[in-house]
C-alpha cells in the first residue's frame, strides 16, 4: 500500500522537501477527538532543529487543517494536515550532473522513479516529510491519552553514552512529554550533547538508539498473524528515515540468555496478571500482555557529513568526491523520538480501532 | 489484514497445532512456476525436528496442493497448500484449570479470543504453523531462483559462540541450502549444537541471532512511505514466533559510529555502482540499491523449559507452579531459519511484483 | 486484493471445479459464533442443484472445517473451511484443441493465465467455486440473526415473470430461508418453472432478477468514499458469476422519476426516524439510515446451451461451431439466491465489524 | 479501506463543502506522466455548474499541485492536489435544530459521525468533493490516452427521453470529450435540457441513466474473485453521489433474454479474436476480453428541490417541514459524467498498474 499505512485508521504522507507543502491524510480516526493545537505545536517543537547541534532551516511549521475538523474537534471524515514550505527557492541546477550523496536516497530514488523524481533537498525522502508525521501522531496520541495510554521515547545510548533505565514509567513519560531533549538522567544530557558537537566539530555525525515505553494499553490487543504488535510497529518505525533496527523486550540481548532467564513469570497483583520481568517487551505472541510495551530503534548517523567522500555522478557516470556544504545537523536522535512517538501513537491507535471500532478512540 | 500479508502477493496462514490441518492460501503468484516438490521437501526438513536438539513430534508434512496448481505448474489462481496434523490426539482435558506457559501466548491468546481459542499446544500461536509458511515461501524461492534471486541464513551467533560473516555470498548462500544445520563455519557448528545440548542438559533453551542474506534482487524496489524494504521484511518476520528483533546492515552498530565510518561511499565497477562497505545492508531510504540485502533477526530461547516456572492458573485464578514435562527443543534457531528465509522470499516476491507486475515471477 | 475480499473480516476463496477442492478462509471472524451445521447445510441445499431444472452432478458438498473451529464455536483465528470434488476424473483432452464457449470465461482465463490456467469444468471460474462461499456467508448468516439482522433473496423476475413485491419483510424473509424456490408468490413459482423448462427444452437457458432485502441493520454503517454500502455489496456481488448488473431501491427507475416522487419524506414513528417510501433502499450518501436495505442483482441466461454456437477454437486459432453436450441447466437464478445471501451477509458483518470491533458479532 | 480506494494506484480524497479545501491524494501513479493543465481544465469544466440548468455557485476550481509534480510531470511519489473552497463564509446557525434534508446524508452523517459531522452544506457527502475526484481523474485518463485507451460517457436517457447507441466509439468518445453537454445525438440534447428546465420550472428535479465506453483496454486484465473489472468499477462508481444502479453489457435486459441470444459469439477478425455481439461488456468471467467495456449508472434526480416536503428536525426530535431556498441544479447528469468518466479512469489505470506493473502507464 505504498504511502499509505494502517488497517482501521490509515495515514497517507505526501510531499518533497522544496514543493510546496508537506502533509498528511488520516482517515478513520473516530469522530469527536479535541484537536489541541498546543499539543500539537508541542510534539512539532521537540522534532523542530534547535541550538548548536541542528540546523537553522527555520520553518514555522504551521499546521493548516484542511478537512476533517470542525468546530475544533474531529469529524471522523479524513482529516488532511498541511505544512507549507517555506524558503524553499531552489537554485538552478546542472541537469547534466547528479552526484549521489551516500547513505542516502538520491540514488536509489533516481533508481525508482527513473530520474523523474524532485531530489532537491532528498525529495519525498527528505527527515522533513517527517514533520507531517509528527502532527498526525500528536493527534492520535492526545486521544490516547484521554484513554490512559501514554507513549515515551528517550535516548538510550549515543555513541557510547548510555541514559539511565526507565524506572517510573508513567513519571518518566511524562517528563519526555516536556523536554526538549529527552533522556531521563539530566548528567547524561550534558554527555550527549558533547558527543555530538565533537562530532559537529569533525564536520562528522552520530547516531544512536531512541527507547519508547507505551503504558496501559489493553491486554488482547493485536494479531497472531501477520499483524502482530510487533510487525505493525516495525512496519511503521522502519518508514522513519535513519532507522535501521528495531527490538523488543530484551530484543537481541535474548542471544545470550537462557530460557529459564529469558522468560517471564506471571503472577497475580490482585486481580491483574503481571510478569515479573519484561523481557517480552508486553508482548506475547504478537498480542499485548498489559504490561508496557517497550521497544528500542537504532537511529544511523545523519549521512550529511562535511568530510570528503568517495562517490558517483550518475548523470556523467563517473566516480567523484563529494564536499558538502551548508549546514547540517551532527544527530537528529534527538529529533528523530518525536517522529518515533508519533508512528507509535498512529500505530497503537489503529490497533485498537480494529479491535474495538470506528468510534473508541473518542468514546 | 490480520492473517492475510503482501500487496501484490498475499499469504493467508491458517491452522492450529491440534487441529485436523495447517495451510496457506497464496494468492497472485504468477502462473506458471513450476512446482517442485523436491525443492520444497528439503526446505521442510530444514525446519522440521531432527536429532538430540529437537522434539519427536514426527510429522510426515505431506504437502497436499488443493488448488491453484495445474500440470506441475501454478496457475495464478490462490493456491492452497494443506498439511495434515497427525498423533493430534488430545487428552482431555480441564475446563477448570488453564495454566498460562511464561512467555508462551496462552494468556494473551485467551485475552484475545476471550476463551475460544483452541489452545491446545499453542493452537494458531503454535510453531507449527510456520510449516505453511515454509512450504508457500519455497514456491517464492525457487521462482526467484530462477531469476539469479538467492535468498540464504545462517545462525550468527547462539549463547556466546559466533559463526564467521559471509564471505561470498553466492557460494555461501549454495552452500546453505544444502545444510541442515546452518552455519558457515564447520566448526563453529559443533560449538553451537554443544551449548544447546548443555541447555537440554539443564532442561534449558537457548536463543540466538540468524542472520539473512539475499543477492540479486534489482535495484529501485521498494517504497519510501510506508513500504519500504526494511518495513515490509520487519513487518513478515516478526509474525514468527520468537522473534523480538531485526535490524538491518550495521543496524544496532550504528550507535557506535560515525558518519564518515557509517556511510556506504559509492563507486563505478564497470557500469555498475556498487557501494564500498555495505552498512547500509543494501538499502537507501527503504529503496534497494543493488547490494546484498543483509539483515539479521534475534530470536529468544525456546519458551518451554523443564525447570520449575512460576505463574498462573488464569481459571483457578491463582498463582501457581509449572512443571513442564514431555519433550521440547532446548533451541529452534537452527529451524527458524527455514522460516525466515520463506518469509524473505514471499516479502522479495511481493515487492517486485507490485514493482513489475503479475506475470513477473514466471518470465 | 484480488481473492480476497473484505476489510475487518475478510473471505479468501480457492479452488477450480476440476481439483482435489474448494474452499474459502474466513479471517477476522468473531472468536464465540457457533457453528450450525444444520444451518449450513440448509444453506448449502438452497445453492445445490436438484430437480428437471437443475444439472444432476451430485456433490455431496460436505463442508469440512480445518481450522478455526474448537468445541463448535468459532475460534476468531482464520477458518478455513473444504469441499473436496467428487466425481472429478478428468477425460483426456487435447492440447492442440482448446474451444471459446461464448460468455464463459474460457478465453479471458487464457489470455490471463498465458494458458497454465486449470481449463477444466471453468477452472477458478465455475460457479462450483460459490459452494465454497455459500458456507462462508452461512457463518456470517447466523451471527447476524442472533443480532436480529435478516437477510433474504427472492427471484423478482425470470424472462417476463414477476414474483410479487416484499410486503412484511421479517415474514417474506423467514418464508425464503424454508423455500427451495425462492419466490414470494407460489404461483409465480410454477410460471417461472415453466419457463425454465421451456427454455431447458429447447436446449436454451434463461436468466432474471434477483431481488434481496436486509432487516434490522443498524443505522450509520458504511463510509462515504469509498466504502459505500452499495460499494462494498456491489463489490462482492459482482464476483458471482453470471451477475451483471446491480441496482438499490428504485435504481434504473429514477431515471424517469422527479426528485418530489424520489425524495424518501421523514417522519417520526415514537423515537426512531423511519422513511415513508425506501426509493433509496435503505442508505442515504452510502450509509445504513436503518431501513431495509433493498437491491437487486441482474442474472444473465446461463451461458451453457445445447443450441449450435459459433466460436473460435484458439489453439487450433481458426473459426468454429460449438456444440456443447452433457446436461446443464438451463438457468441457475433460484440456486445464485443462496450466493446473493451469502455475499450479502459477509459484507454486511464486515461494515458492522469494522464500525463496532472484533468481538462486535459474538456479544 | 475508507476513503482511499485501488489496489496499486490509490486514491484518497479528503475535504468539506464548507472547510478550507478538498483534495485528492494519488498515491502509485507512474513516474514520468505528463501533467497537462489545460487537459485537465477541460474535464473540470465539464463538471462545473453552467447555463439555465445549474447553480451559480462558480468556484474557480482552482487545481494547485502540491506534491507528485516536479517540471510538469508526475514524479511517481504521492500526487496531492487541492482546490481551496470560496465563498464559504457560512452563516450562524443554531445549534439546537437541524433539518434533514430528505434523500440526502444529513441524518446518515449525523448517525455515522455522532453529531461531530461538519453538516454544512453536505459535508463532506458534497457533491463538490468529486471535483477533486475529476482532476484526480484526468492525470489518469490523459494517461492511458497515450496507451490509446478512451472513454467516454454520454446521457443515456434522462426523465423517458433517450439518446442514441454509440456507434463508431472512437470518434463518439472524441466527440464527447469536447461536449458540455454528454449526448451523442444533437436533437436529443435540447429535448434532455427541456425536461430539465420543466423540472426546474416546477421546483422540481430530475435524473437519468449514464452510459459509459471504454475502448482499446488490453484484454485479460481483472480477477476473478474479487476484484473483477465489474467489481472494481463498481465499487467506485458507487461511490459518487446520486448513483444508485449500474449494469454491464446488456445488464437488466438479461432478464427477458435467453441464452441463445444473450451469449457473444467468438470470431476471428485477422489475429485477433472478436465477439459478434457484446451482451457481456466487454468482460466475461470478471476479465477483459478486447472488446469495449460498456456500462450504464443509475443517477437519480437532484435531491434538493423547491417543493415543500415533509421531513424530521432530528436536535429538536420532531416532524417538520422542510422549504428549501437559493438555487439548485434541476439535474447533476450532465455534469455527473464528469465524475464517472474520472472514477472510470482510475479504476482502468489501477487494473492495469496491478497487471503490468507500476511503471506501465508512463512507458
Amino acid at each position: 500500500m505504498k504511502n499509505t499505512f494502517g488497517n482501521a485508521i490509515t495515514v497517507t504522507l505526501f510531499g518533497e522537501s522544496h514543493g510546496p507543502a508537506i502533509g498528511a491524510v488520516i482517515d478513520g480516526i473516530a469522530p469527536g477527538i479535541e484537536i489541541d493545537k498546543e499539543y500539537i505545536d508541542n510534539r512539532m517543537n521537540q522534532r523542530r532543529a534547535y541550538g548548536k547541534i541542528s540546523t537553522p532551516r527555520h520553518e514555522a511549521d504551521e499546521v493548516e487543517f484542511l478537512s476533517g475538523v470542525f468546530n475544533g474537534y474531529t469529524t471522523g471524515t479524513p482529516l488532511c494536515l498541511l505544512i507549507r514550505n517555506m524558503n524553499t527557492k531552489s537554485k538552478d541546477y546542472d541537469n547534466l550532473s547528479r552526484v549521489a550523496r551516500p547513505s542516502h536516497a538520491d540514488l536509489t530514488a533516481y533508481y525508482k522513479y527513473n530520474g523523474f523524481e524532485d531530489f532537491r533537498g532528498g525529495g519525498h525522502f527528505s527527515g522533513r516529510i517527517t514533520a507531517a508525521l509528527v502532527a498526525a501522531g500528536a493527534i492520535a496520541m492526545k486521544a490516547l491519552e484521554e484513554k490512559q495510554i501514554y507513549i515515551g521515547t528517550h535516548i538510550k545510548n549515543c555513541h557510547g553514552v548510555y541514559d539511565r533505565e526507565f524506572d517510573d514509567y508513567f513519571n518518566d513519560i511524562n517528563m519526555l512529554s516536556e523536554a526538549q531533549f529527552p533522556v531521563l538522567d539530566e548528567e547524561c544530557s550534558e554527555k550527549i550533547k558533547l558527543e555530538m558537537e565533537k562530532a559537529a566539530a569533525d564536520g562528522d555525525s552520530v547516531g544512536g538508539v531512541l527507547e519508547t515505553a507505551v503504558i496501559g494499553i489493553p491486554k488482547g490487543v493485536g494479531e497472531p498473524w501477520f499483524d502482530t504488535v510487533e510487525s505493525m510497529l516495525s512496519h511503521g518505525i522502519f518508514s522513519v528515515p535513519a532507522v535501521k533496527g528495531i527490538e523488543f523486550g530484551a530484543g537481541f540481548d535474548f542471544s545470550s540468555m537462557r530460557g529459564s532467564a529469558a522468560n517471564d513469570a506471571f503472577r497475580y497483583e490482585g486481580d491483574r496478571i503481571v510478569t515479573k520481568t519484561n523481557n517480552n517487551g508486553g508482548i506475547n505472541g504478537g498480542i499485548t500482555n498489559g504490561m508496557p510495551i517497550v521497544f528500542r530503534s537504532a537511529i544511523k548517523p545523519t549521512p550529511s557529513i562535511f568530510k570528503e567522500q568517495e562517490t558517483v555522478d550518475f548523470k556523467k557516470k563517473e566516480d567523484t568526491i563529494l564536499n558538502l556544504k551548508g549546514r547540517h545537523d551532527p544527530a537528529i536522535i534527538h529529533r528523530a523520538r518525536a517522529v518515533i512517538d508519533a508512528v507509535t501513537a498512529l500505530v497503537i491507535a489503529d490497533l485498537l480501532t480494529v479491535k474495538f471500532g470506528t468510534d473508541y478512540l473518542a468514546k
